[in-house]
């Protein structure tokens, strides 16, 4: 029988990315995003690489859709093997004109989600004695950046969740990781560079090595497949020691 | 003039300790909490060492009611210079029982109210290019403990907010800074130590050295003094390279 | 053409474990260790997993002898790909009665011999545009425990080595990382398990988790097939942005 | 009857500034360094704060020399309470080209030099059950800098063995710290801005805030004064519970 992933957030990006590399190695996977093609895409991928999959769009600003979409994943597949809290959003603003509602909005998706999440899928982690939680955390999980107070807190409070939940799973074979990448070549950030590169009137090439990765010093995204490696191996059976630590892919950014 | 500093949780336990200790330096005080007889506690020191102090009793719940604090900080004393977010409130659970209300009551509190009381600081301290955020964290804001869930996640948020802060305050003269401690004997934690020794069957010291300190290598609580002289060296004008960062008091919890 | 891994300690242990792991994934290996059958240990992984293998007894305490077992390396196999500082030694008592000559021994190997095996290294990694060094640190290069002074500030120093290398490897595609490891099964653990039973006038199972694994919160040694996974995932191809950083497996240790 | 400190490396630079302010405070000083006016330094500090002191130009690279400093200092002044291992070397290379003796030196210096006076110092803390070693880490005991693999070793290094003396001290008050400066303005760097300046061709201004000071956040180099108060503040004796842990001042350079 195939394991289960429930992967939020995975209709584009890391958590897309994630996602087929989980497919390719024979896992079923709920998928969930916003995308109006979400359910196309988690088509597409169960029947390139014959697994189950299934899609949801739930708003996991709220507590109750979180829970909703772990019982609908149970439901469906009659496990839950793998969480990985991967959805996110990101604000940025001078501390004194920061948004309430914004900060308000990050902490719910960016941290409490994960919360809400862990803790619902936490009864049948237990029931089946294994049980993967993977937070993707960021770099600013451990380090600051300005302007960026919402997201930092979000992502280092994650990190101090994660560490928790490590030790409460530690007697049922749940483990508790997180993923703190550096900079990524997401969709997002793709469509970044043109539009930076005009404003700073640079190359892209420049955009991209001096601006984007100026805190790094190897100048190159970090690679979703990276990610979705070290994902895949936090999820191996043989991997049931390791828990409640961070895992950083960030080109030595943290290291300076 | 005297230096004004607004502690919130200032009317029993760290805070209290803290306020005394800023009104022998002839800080004036706003003092916050929850004690009925808060206004007395506030004259009395006031009184003392002759400085002066208002007291309110403002519910740190709401981002309106900890803007408000600060206003009424600034509008009692005409500056605001240092920022202590002290208040907290702790629940514990395993994570699957964990009340959803309970967590966000203490991301509320622990971590959220600091964010809403240095955003309304930081206009006063930008406009007098002095201003010291002091965040009392924790231990736990660098390690975890289990069924402390929702407090170790807002202790850590609280750490990477103290970073952006210290950050974006560096060409104002604003230092953010996080004080750790390890076990502190305040009033509620007296309370306990009976309590603990009846349902242990242990004597008072061995519940406070074998259950309470066990995580400490100095088999003493930290006392509250040695807080407080951190808080106002944190304090100093010299210390406006000090930023960003975490000071650990702990008995050697964290180093092992 | 193999990939050439040297791998420090090869022939009991962890080193052992990741050896074969690397052979079994069709590297090269230069065996390394003080065992007198480390040839024939390095020769029995070679056939059996049809790979080029070569054996060396190097003292590792002399800078010349660690430089020549990098040299023999490049000069058997025609590059040197991988290097995984792995060989250590341990000495534990009290600080006021460490010996002088047993601190620097731990020192000599522990350490030093990483920085003159990383050294030696880096002309062939440069003009390959490819090089991963691996420093098996330990949960010890991030937090202490009582009497192992020695060890516990060359693991540290391992880990400041390790960030410097990624920084400077950065241009090159050379990468350095440190696996940090908790309580590992080792042939030497393995020994001291009937001992300390007696000793503590305990069962093995109770020596197991209540002494050697007092401080991780899963009370199982951390396997040397996870370590081996973490080294082969840092020395892909696509791993070129994962650098100067540790990645811990300790059963939550370090977490709490 | 005065407390008497140990302040390596403490006739100039920040030790200089160090053993300063704890004369004003009324310790007794054993000074020492290399300046050929040492012992003159020492004298009027003595004499204008009317405190004891003598001085000594071990040479610090030899463990026997540490050891005969220690017992110096025991011997002119009957006690000695505070040792603050200051004295240290840097030198810059890339790693293919860092001359092992160089590595060595630093090694020796920064690193081991602390641990052998650690070590002679234990027997008397430990009779006196009151003690306070303080290391004079770096910000590079926790980042690291390309060209510095040797400084960045070291000081990682000593960062653990903090934490063990921490731990090993608890039963009987001694404390161990760090203190992790960012740039400092001693007259090593004082010198270093107009050749910068011309080397550049910059301003010395810009020298300082662009180049020098490039990682920190706050553009004004961290003052001994402030070092000097940490020092002070972990020597007291309210100060017991803290120990093991690293007080980073630094303008903001480890919080991004």
């Amino acid at each position: 029988m195939n394991r289960v992933a429930l992967i939020t957030g995975s209709t584009s990006g890391i958590g897309l990315g994630i996602a087929r590399h989980f497919a390719e190695n024979q896992y079923n996977i709920m998928f969930h995003g916003l995308e109006t093609n979400g359910l196309e895409i988690a088509t597409q991928i169960g029947a390139k690489n014959n697994v189950e999959v299934a899609f949801s769009n739930a708003n996991l600003m709220h507590s109750n859709q979180v829970e909703k979409l772990v019982e609908q994943t149970y439901n469906t597949f009659g496990r839950i093997d793998v969480l990985i809290n991967n959805a996110g959003i990101q604000y940025v603003s001078p501390i004194d004109k920061f948004p309430n509602e914004k900060y308000e909005a990050i902490i719910a998706l960016n941290m409490n989600a994960s919360f809400y999440a862990s803790k619902a899928a936490w009864k049948y982690m237990k029931a089946q004695s294994f049980g993967r939680i993977i937070n993707i955390s960021s770099v600013h999980g451990l380090r600051a950046s300005e302007y960026k107070t919402a997201y930092v807190t979000a992502k280092h409070g994650v990190i101090g969740m994660t560490k928790v939940l490590g030790l409460e799973g530690a007697p049922y074979n749940i483990t508790c990781n997180a993923i703190c990448p550096g900079y990524v070549r997401t969709p997002l950030v793709e469509k970044q560079i043109p539009d930076q590169a005009k404003s700073h009137n640079m190359s892209e090439e420049d955009v991209i090595t001096k601006v984007m990765l100026k805190k790094q010093a190897v100048k190159s995204f970090v690679p979703i497949e990276a990610l979705a490696d070290m994902a895949l191996l936090l999820s191996k059976e043989s991997s049931s020691t390791i828990t409640g630590t961070e895992f950083v892919l960030d080109g030595g950014w943290t290291a300076q």
